[in-house]
């Protein structure tokens, strides 16, 4: 009797995938600040009062080994070298305020504290709880606790509904288990695979960019006396760091087991690409989209939240015919504005600047329509769950959406791989007459000629450009014979007019057939959620100054729980329309919770802005309740009969807080209801 | 340079917990028919028939040998062989029938036609796809296609509704990757592995109990001769197969390595408890809940899509005082009826009764009224999905969603190998005197007897039961000294007097401290989704008979799509308004297909009726439309205002069809319409 494993299940190290695909386009690209020209002066101007103290401090020890110096002269000179050093260190402190205000992870102090106070809210409010905590955790995988998952749930429905809904999309799901085959076509097995360098004394392994980077990063920080030239060399390399990572060399993993956990969800797509286009009505373009998990495994996971091991991946794989890239819909998005960070600019170690989605387009800075248009609908898929209109956060510019377009490279791979071959028609309207070259190699004369080399000979010939081919005529027409080098034999053979026919022949085509260009904009959820929790969140200042109090406003789209419940006071008859106005929340469908602690209002809405719940319903008598809106801290009166209803109105999207509020009377909070 | 892999990932076989679980209960058990009266008297009448035909056979065999013998005697011998051949034929062909009648995979003809039927539907229509299935696909693993994960999503959704809102339960989400030590604790890596066989001439392995299973159903439906007795006893067998399995022997995986992908998610749920219990503010009971991806690594998968090596679980945990398992909303489900299996039938090879569910719970059939309603929430749910009242399908009875009372096993294990305490706490309103034994070893006096023995001797003594150490004290107060065998020692030593204090001291307890039960409802969704779709299939008349129009009569509430936009005759006007009526759909959520293709009304119903389409709008005039129900056909007019509003309100469940058609006026199909 025996146990037997059908396959084992190795998870590999895998970078965002970039590198081989042209005009790659990311909404949060790794944006380096110009170096500031008072940078670069004071720079200049520290290395000055740093030679001249260093000149002043030469003499002073000449002076003082020279027997015959006189003692004033020694003191005078030594004062002034204490002068030299009051300056030098005035300069070393401006250029060290300087390089902070210069952005990316520089402004580290206040950066920092900002990132703590919204991390331990997080933590200690369960939005987020360290995987297998009990076991003293495992770096780079978290839960989404509670109000998280709620978050988590809320962004995927809206996905959905803006994405797959909206554009009707043919969202599909498959397993994480991936054949090698399938990841052997992609080029994950063998391409794709982090340069990584290891600690000799200590056994570490780190990733080669990472180190890098980590070094420039502290270089540019705390080294002081770097020359102005060093430092731009130095960001420089930091600014086309992502384009230096992967596949100059590449490195296979260690075991050959047939099955991985999937680095990304959109092979599952491709291998699909034929039965969908089949669903789709033999129609271009279409777009499938998948929701899963994905597997990196990160050599040493950094950065908290935002770089783990497994995490929610949602795709788009929208295919289009490479050769009408125009989308119907691009108008509709065309006058956004926003920041965008050319490659010229990214190259030149500028900085970002706003543009118009449209002119982006027209002046190629983006590919094409359809590349331009999932910008656009990215763009405002960010601004309705509540991110920035910059999704910049603590860490600096952190990829959350990748928008690339992925040409034909995935579909050629699986056909080529399997077989099977995942192409588009296009039929024409009336056949069309197209010229063909045709190379017939005569084998039986080749045969003759060349005996065991014939095969290579044949190959070389039917491998011909057309230029070539139709240069080889004219000769063998002319002369009758040709030297003709064959690559695979390494030298050159006669060939004469007997050995081979080429003509151009016309023929009747009824359709186009060719591989679908694959536009792919690619969604980090966890990062995504991560920026979105930064940016939702603020601090309220307070009327008993020592208490701090902690708010995320999330719009109610995204909010884990819709709104809160509580009876004024703590009395039968207020308990009991607490919980009939739960129930009628239940039945439309909106997350809630009833707190009948008796706490005092302020505590109990201080506790709840914490997890950001966007409205609050404060029984206060059994005809009518209060309802809150968390930022403004505005209240309305509403009937209890009425108050599912407006809950849902406003958390569903189809009315504003604004709007309600004309609606229904106002109710002054009293004192005691926020102390 | 060197690549690391920090953790390598091993799958492991696994079956559906259950051995280690007391009072498991499944809603779909494997229910044997009851061996009817018929096909025993028929199994006897064949062996009868099969004995006289063999006694003739020798008789006619006799004869022949015997030189004198008449030819008309032989005759007449072998005339009446041929009769009693006859006979037994038929009554082979009787109980051939019979057994065929009598359930199980028996009317396995049948049966498997109607699979097929559903099947190729299913895969034609893209609800599943065999994944990676143009690299010949991976056995157990399948993509849901643009159909299938619509329906998925809609039943997740349906799921949190009536789970996680409804009754305030704490979702969260894990990661799959799980460390070895997390499934040491629960005992999946030691204890719950299945028993194997392997196949030494061709090597494939496979499982013990389904070999036993397939064996015994086969003898069963194929092997007339068998006796009725012998045949009893196989079915015995069969009914008690599931108690059979795992847990006499356990095997360790093969490989050491420190990761696994998770066979359940309910681990991520024990390891937070603390954190949960607190989130919950310290209160008991409350339930956490989890929807996620598992992965059991299944030696030869069978039974097309229910037995798989990736499959999402939705699972329950609600952590209960084990002393008090009542639920105060047991009263809503109490009256509910359905068949139930009690183990007493199962092990009597009985068959599956009608019963009342609060008469289950009264008799201790269903052990508590927390487990009794899950039991009543989770037949609702599957209610409402459109599953039958008995969840059989083709394959038998299989188990959907299993709920279990885990007791305290998982929370005792992991506070024991994590040292992390998870239990609660039950305050007393006033304090309670309790006594407590209290062993107090002189290490001094100890030390000067036993030297280096010593630490195992105080170990030995403070590890005593309340009985051993009240009879040490007895004997130490009677004799002054006692034999004392420690088993760490492995021999007996002298304990005297004043070596340890032993008494029992009164102590005032504030609270009681417990470690929580745990009632788990765990819901193979895939399972779900398989049975969902078999109990929804049926086959329309089609007035051309050489036609077959398949129907999903999928409520709205999962439907894939909600609706479809069919002009009804391809001009201009008729499109623009079906392109309108779209985009009012798409604003309000729901999901819709637009049909422009001009093909006949008749056919698009039959396309859309295939993948379940509740509501097909056909757009006639610039004014109004029809609305039709497709399994009633019925029709009604509707202004183009108000088909948007109409559509949401039946397929949100605001109203049903019936309630819709009493307030719009009925439009009569023409004939042209359905074709």
């Amino acid at each position: 009797m025996r146990l037997a494993y059908l396959y084992s299940i190795v998870a590999k190290s895998q970078n965002p995938i970039k590198t081989p695909f042209p005009r790659h386009v990311s909404l949060a690209v790794s944006a380096l600040p110009i170096m500031a020209d008072s940078e670069e002066s004071l720079r200049r101007t520290l290395a000055e009062k740093q030679a001249a103290l260093d000149a002043q401090a030469e003499a002073v020890r000449a002076l003082k080994a020279r027997p015959a110096s006189a003692s004033a002269e020694i003191d005078a000179a030594v004062e002034s070298l204490k002068a030299f050093k009051v300056e030098a260190a005035a300069a070393a402190r401006r250029l060290q305020a300087a390089v902070s205000r210069n952005g990316d992870g520089s402004t580290a102090g206040s950066r920092e504290a900002f990132r703590q106070a919204v991390v331990n809210t997080l933590e200690r409010r369960l939005f987020y709880i360290p995987s297998f905590k009990i076991y003293r955790g495992v770096a780079g995988l978290y839960d989404y606790g509670p109000p998280g998952c709620a978050v988590k749930s809320n962004v995927l429905a809206f996905w959905r509904q803006h994405f797959v809904l909206e554009e009707n999309m043919l969202e599909v799901d498959c397993p994480c288990v991936t054949p090698e085959i399938v990841l052997k076509a992609s080029g994950h097995v063998d391409k794709f695979t982090d340069l990584m360098v290891k600690d000799e004394k200590t056994g570490t392994c780190y990733r080669a960019d990472h180190l890098l980077k980590d070094y420039c990063k502290a270089k540019l920080e705390k080294d002081l006396t770097l020359s102005a030239e060093k430092a731009a060399e130095l960001k420089h390399i930091l600014a086309v760091l992502d384009d230096l990572s992967a596949d100059e060399t590449s490195i296979g993993p260690s075991g050959l087991s047939p099955g991985y956990m999937r680095p990304e969800t959109a092979q599952g797509i491709f291998v699909n690409f034929k039965d969908l286009y089949y669903y789709n009505g033999n129609r271009l373009p279409f777009a499938a989209a998948q929701i899963g998990q994905a597997f990196r495994n990160e050599i040493s996971p950094r950065q908290g939240l935002l770089r783990v091991r497994e995490f929610t991946l949602a795709e788009i794989e929208h295919f289009v015919d490479p050769e009408d890239k125009t989308h119907p819909k691009f108008v509709d998005v065309s006058n956004l504005e926003f920041l965008m960070f050319p490659r010229k600019e990214q190259m030149a170690g500028e900085s970002a600047k706003p543009m118009i989605l449209g002119e982006a387009v027209t002046k190629g800075i983006v590919n094409n329509e359809t590349l331009g248009y999932f910008i656009g609908r990215v763009y405002l898929f960010l601004a309705c769950l509540g991110i920035d209109k910059e999704i910049e956060c603590s860490y600096g510019w952190i990829e959350c959406v990748g928008i690339a377009d992925r040409s034909a490279y995935d579909l050629r791979a699986h056909s080529e791989k399997s077989g099977v071959a995942l192409v588009a028609h296009e039929k024409f309207s009336e056949s069309r007459e197209v010229e063909k070259l045709v190379i017939v190699p005569s084998k039986k004369e080749l045969g003759l000629a060349f005996k065991g080399n014939q095969k290579l000979v044949v190959e070389a010939l039917e491998a011909m450009s057309e230029k070539e081919a139709l240069k080889m005529r004219a000769s063998l027409e002319s002369k009758g014979e040709v030297d003709f080098h064959v690559c695979t034999l390494g030298k050159a053979v006669v060939i004469t007019k007997n050995m081979v026919s080429i003509s151009i022949e016309k023929k009747k085509e009824h359709q186009r057939v060719f591989t679908p260009s694959v536009i792919e904009p690619s969604f980090g959820i966890g990062r995504i959620i991560y920026c979105l929790f930064e940016h939702s969140f603020y601090i309220r200042p307070s009327k008993s100054e020592d208490e701090q109090l902690n708010v995320f406003r999330f719009p109610p789209l995204v909010a884990p729980i819709k709104c809160t419940v509580f009876p004024l006071i703590k009395t039968q008859k207020f308990d009991d329309v607490a919980k009939i106005i739960a129930r009628s929340l239940t039945a439309a469908g909106i997350s809630h919770i009833i707190d009948i602690t008796g706490t005092s209002i302020g505590k109990r809405y201080a506790r709840t802005d914490e997890i950001g719940v966007p409205f609050a319903i404060t029984v206060d008598s059994t005809s009518s309740v209060t309802i809150r809106e968390r930022d403004s801290k505005e209240q309305i009166r509403v009937s209890i009969d009425e108050v599912a209803k407006v809950v849902k109105e406003v958390t569903d999207g189809q009315s504003t807080w604004a709007d309600i509020l004309w609606r229904y009377p106002a109710h002054a909070a009293s004192l005691a209801d926020e102390e």
